[in-house]
């Protein structure tokens, strides 16, 4: 395994630091109402079967029987980056919601889009935005609502189908699972924000879909035992919200994580939200084929770490370490404290 | 057919002033960006199969295989009403977003939801009135994405599951075929707006369910052609979207409208958004059938008129007559004025 070079500053000092970085982050402190929502509609969720998986997943999974099951996600664009940059919002929602279908070795369907504003040129902007998106990922918006006034706001929702048992859900890692941080490192950083690494807007339809097929080959050799798409909170914290839903803990040796072939600072690169990038965990045995199909999609894959019992995530180089979460103490999202 | 009695000014001005009112209402006007989106879309949506129908429909229905359809919509509340009135949103949202499913005959499955809100206590009444709605209509919320920040806003997309060929779409409607008019008469002004009938708030989940199964049962016996759930844009604009895409007109008899028990003037009655209510079309031979299953689920239903080769909607009391909307002219969507 190739490590990162001396030129990273990997000492206690800054291991503590790293840790700390990732855990006050705000792309991982805003996941933290999830618990609250789920805690209000806990109450009135035990009457209906039906649902395999639901709130702390990237889609939740429907039974349709048959061995089918629709996946079904929402995401919103932060409202100051559709006002920045509607174009890109528009762009970004299709790849966000194409991705938590993905990540779970599903096979996206369709999109429904909400957009608010009063402006005229925010809804084609966001809709050209969303248009090229269609095109990339081939996967169609078939309608939505419109509100000709307030502020510009897009929210979107994805289907996607799947079969019921090569789901690959995040709350089933298994302790002695190594971690495979998987992403598409052909990207550079975003036009809106330092933590975006954008991989997408310059590459072929056929190269994308071609990269978005090898997570549904996981899937269908059941070669993973969990995975979750890497989103706002960064790599490590992705990892955090995977080890927080299946009960486990995990350790990560920062030395094993695969970079970028250009200038982004270590302390930066770990907590950016890649384009194409996931966190899957799976049996020591089959992490060689994973990282191949991976690899052969397009998208550079490494073994990080291993999935523990231990319910920390932490953090280490060489004989430095630091704990990022206790999951004893505080919870990424909360749902699963207990 | 009982008539509506002598109290209602039905003459010749009073039934310009009707059309007038109608054409020019908020909720039919803001439904004309609709015709852009699908622009901006049809472009790159040539590449897909698999969708039966899309923009113009209450949902749009994807076809799974097996002869079964997803039906996948998304609705907004507006802004002003969340920020008014969160807990009322949040029931809303529920309701509207399962009328998209029920009026085209299908089950409804789950939800998902984007809300943002800088204010912890409107995401509380937010999700306690969407858990009210789940508690009502068995539906589940099981997923969605939170922000923590900026103006108060909600976005819910629903699925639900149908048989393909038994489908109640829109853009179905045959001239000859009888124009049914269905609310459940049994609700009050609701809350927040003079134009909207509240019927649900205070029904016992088990009355809600079977009224709610009489669409799927009209759906299963194949007696409508064409349906749509009464929206925004109340009972004539709803049937005005529904000919606009069926590529139809249709007359209105004023005197056949069902109205409540109760003293709401007749102008405003006709702009009301329902808490339940559908519009549908019918062979004439199975109309009564129809009526009978709505009525046995507690809907009250009536013909109200006919679907025409003639491409206006036009009002007429008695003698009395005006045009509400020409679609040789202009659309109300403009999706399908070609």
């Amino acid at each position: 395994m190739e490590k990162n070079g001396p030129r990273i500053d990997f000492s206690q000092p800054a291991v503590d630091a790293l840790a700390n970085a990732i855990r006050s982050f705000e792309g991982v402190s805003r996941k933290k109402p999830i618990a609250d929502i789920a805690a209000i509609f806990e109450s009135v969720s035990d009457m209906y079967g039906g649902c395999v998986v639901d709130f702390g997943d990237d889609a939740a999974a429907i039974d349709i029987g048959g061995g089918d099951v629709i996946l079904f996600a929402a995401d919103g664009i932060w409202g100051r980056l559709v006002e920045k940059s509607p174009w890109w919002a528009g762009f970004t929602s299709v790849l966000a919601n194409v991705n938590d279908i993905v990540a779970m070795g599903g096979k996206p369907l369709a999109l429904v889009d909400v957009v608010s504003s009063s402006k005229t040129e925010d809804f084609t902007e966001i809709f050209k935005g969303m248009a090229e998106g269609v095109k990339k990922f081939g996967v169609p918006v078939v309608g939505g609502h419109t509100h000709p006034e307030g502020a510009t706001t897009l929210s979107v929702a994805i289907i996607g189908i799947a079969k019921k048992d090569e789901l690959i859900r995040s709350d089933t890692a298994v302790p002695g699972d190594v971690v495979i941080f998987a992403v598409d490192m052909d990207g550079r950083t975003g036009p809106n924000s330092p933590y975006s690494f954008e991989s997408l807007s310059f590459k072929e339809p056929a190269a994308i879909r071609k990269m978005y097929e090898a997570p549904q080959q996981l899937a269908k050799q059941k070669l993973v035992t969990a995975g979750k798409d890497i989103s706002n909170p960064g790599v490590v914290g992705t990892l955090g919200m995977l080890v927080e839903t299946s009960k486990v803990g995990a350790t990560v040796d920062l030395e094993k994580i695969p970079l970028p072939d250009m200038d982004i600072v270590f302390d930066r690169w770990i907590l950016m939200h890649p384009g194409t990038g996931f966190v899957f965990t799976a049996a020591s045995e089959n992490a060689g084929e994973c990282i191949r199909i991976l690899e052969a999609g397009g998208i550079k894959a490494a073994i990080v770490g291993e999935i523990t019992k231990k319910r920390t995530l932490d953090i280490f180089a060489g004989e430095n370490r630091a704990t990022v979460f206790d999951f004893d103490k505080e919870g990424i999202t909360g749902i699963c404290k207990k």
